[in-house]
């Protein structure tokens, strides 16, 4: 178990992905995949890398290693941290553009049929460039929302680096309790619960502990919703100090091999209202109605069909601002979607955030967000921290 | 001057930006704009928001006020933080796609000619939806790529915010300078430096500062590059111990109005050796190069190619990985190049990192990045940490 020490996919996994998208992909008959987008290639090679205006792909030939395409100087991080063949070009734009490079090495594999996820570089980043299918011969087939698709299973080993980003994020979010005071100042809470969260996780799970961000690996904040502010679902603050009687809504998270997980909670400071109470206990009602909801079969518009009905039954309609929540794994967000719009059925091995949120304009916002993995039965939590009021009031 | 005592951009500024991109595409004959980026959003509307599935767009009809079109769960902040018209959707996907309720706002406005950076929400997080020429009667244009040139020349008050951006960042700088010691752990150096920076900046700019992503407003630290990890142009680890003799590589910047600076330095534990000292003193001979080569007038490509130029007299061709610098403001990376592929001619408002590197691997990496604006006359140093070996030893 080599490769559960270095927290990255085991080289098994990886052949699982390879094989499951094949599988899916079989009606096309492509001959391999060329992939852009940097969350697929860390999702088939298990390497992350800075994305930049340089174009990155992984070229997949089915039954053969993944062929990872990089600049030049991702040579050494690569070659050290994959174990994939490695092509390099040597910069963006430089004088040959990277995508003529990549063009022939299509070609070299004789390749007809081509899946891609996009075709060229997507990039940002001030990145231009042609199509691929304009500079290859074969055929070129979008399958993007395929590949997407695949990913929404987690296997057993994905929903272990799951249940281990929410153990880290657990540990984030205590601290960032602890600390929450009247009078902090949020940002220096946030910071100081983050940076004792990752220095634990990195201490604990080794040198072979890589993130695959940059910022600290586990944190936890308000992102500015703090009294009044918690009323706005994204807020963005940063030098708000608490006051007693705030109500704090929370996020914490860590990155385990690309992967995250979802933690939220509100909390009172001081002891809580009348009002704060009544409010907090009809976030909870829904939270509660969509965990009971989710089972293997049931379709994702269903569990927020129930959660809006009981904002309508309770009067509070007025509160309602998004839904029920959002599929997660090596994005923060992804599909499928507890939404009224969402006809996905649920199936096990999805992983989905449960937040629904009670928000009043000038008042308060209230929303728990928990992660939780679809099982055969029904749902494991995977995220565990207290979701009872009595447990989140700052004394 | 409210405007600038809140760090967003003044009425004025917003109004210029428009104006000029109507000129700039004045050929195109456009009676307006649906730019769905969140850079181009922020650009037109100075407003930030946190990207997810959801769908964002900003209608700019020339000489109206631009229109935010954004999901209701944004609603109260866009009030509270933009001047503009705001447009909501309900929820993504929900029963009706957002991109149907966009279109009508489109048609209301009886445009005939409209310009996108992109035909629909480019996404990611689990977006689909469908092209926005599906939906319009009107002509569709894309204009992305002129849209991205105009950012390029930054007016007096975006250099502004740059200057602030680079003030906090050599704060940040300097207490990871005074907090790196033997035996001390990337990790904790980099969060404490971060953690009293972003304090001090918050403090300083007052409640009117925002910052416009997640994390902390300024940040310094390694990302991986200590010892021989520093020869990785893009390392990442989290709990490396630094040790006496390692050369490490660091990078700060901050974050205001969403614009942001770059600053990195070469720094030395210890007495630098005979090796230590000849690498930093070419690759400072590099930099040097590179900021003298830079004037208004100049192709970007020259600046390259003298640089390389060093690299092969100097005979080490093999310590190259990377082009001399890129553009930056909104992003970290944007277009254009200091690369010999870049044929683009500097002009008075251009800002560019300038970071010729060094890479031995085994051994260590080499490289200084500092941020400039091209001028009238010749360049104006952004950042202004010391660039010197004596000022970079950690005794």
């Amino acid at each position: 178990m080599i490769e559960q020490r270095e927290w990255k996919p085991s080289v098994r996994e990886l052949v699982r992905r390879r094989e499951d998208l094949r599988r899916r992909l079989a009606e096309q008959q492509l001959d391999g995949l060329c992939l852009f987008s940097p969350h697929h290639v860390l999702y088939l090679t298990g390497s992350a890398f800075i994305a930049t205006e340089r174009p990155m792909a992984v070229l997949q030939v089915w039954d053969r290693e993944p062929v990872l395409f990089i600049p030049y100087l991702e040579r050494e991080h690569a070659v050290e941290t994959t174990g994939c063949t490695v092509e390099t070009y040597p910069e963006y734009p430089d004088r040959e553009h990277p995508m003529r490079r990549l063009a022939p090495l299509v070609a070299a594999r004789g390749l007809r049929r081509l899946g891609v996820d996009s075709d060229g570089y997507g990039g940002g980043y001030g990145y231009r460039g042609p199509r691929l299918s304009e500079l290859v011969k074969c055929e070129v087939v979008q399958v993007g929302e395929a590949i997407e698709e695949a990913t929404w299973i987690k296997s057993p080993e994905e929903l272990e680096f799951i249940r281990e980003s929410a153990r880290w994020a657990n540990l984030a979010h205590a601290l960032l309790q602890e600390y929450t005071r009247p009078d902090a100042v949020e940002t220096e809470v946030s910071a100081r619960a983050s940076l004792e969260a990752s220095l634990a996780m990195a201490r604990a799970l080794g040198p072979g502990y890589r993130p695959t961000k940059s910022g600290l690996p586990a944190h936890a904040g308000f992102r500015g919703q703090i009294g009044a502010q918690s009323a706005l679902p994204h807020a963005t603050t940063t030098n708000t100090r608490i006051r007693a009687g705030d109500v704090v809504v929370t996020g914490a998270s860590a990155d385990v091999a690309g992967y995250c997980s979802e933690l939220e909670r509100t909390m009172i400071v001081g002891r809580p209202t009348e009002k704060q109470k009544r409010y907090f206990g009809l976030m909870l009602a829904a939270q509660d109605l969509a965990l009971e909801m989710i089972r293997p079969g049931r379709r994702c518009a269903e569990v927020d069909t129930a959660v809006r009905d009981l904002f309508q039954r309770e009067g509070i309609w007025d509160a309602w601002r998004h839904h029920t929540g959002h599929g997660l794994g090596l994005r923060m967000h992804e599909a499928p979607f507890l939404d009224v719009g969402d006809e996905t059925i649920l199936q096990p091995g999805m992983v989905l955030s449960v937040e629904p949120g009670l928000y009043i304009p000038g008042f308060a916002g209230f929303r728990h967000s928990d992660t939780l993995a679809v099982t055969e039965g029904g749902i494991e939590l995977l995220t565990f921290y207290p979701r009872a009021l009595k447990d989140l009031v700052i004394a």
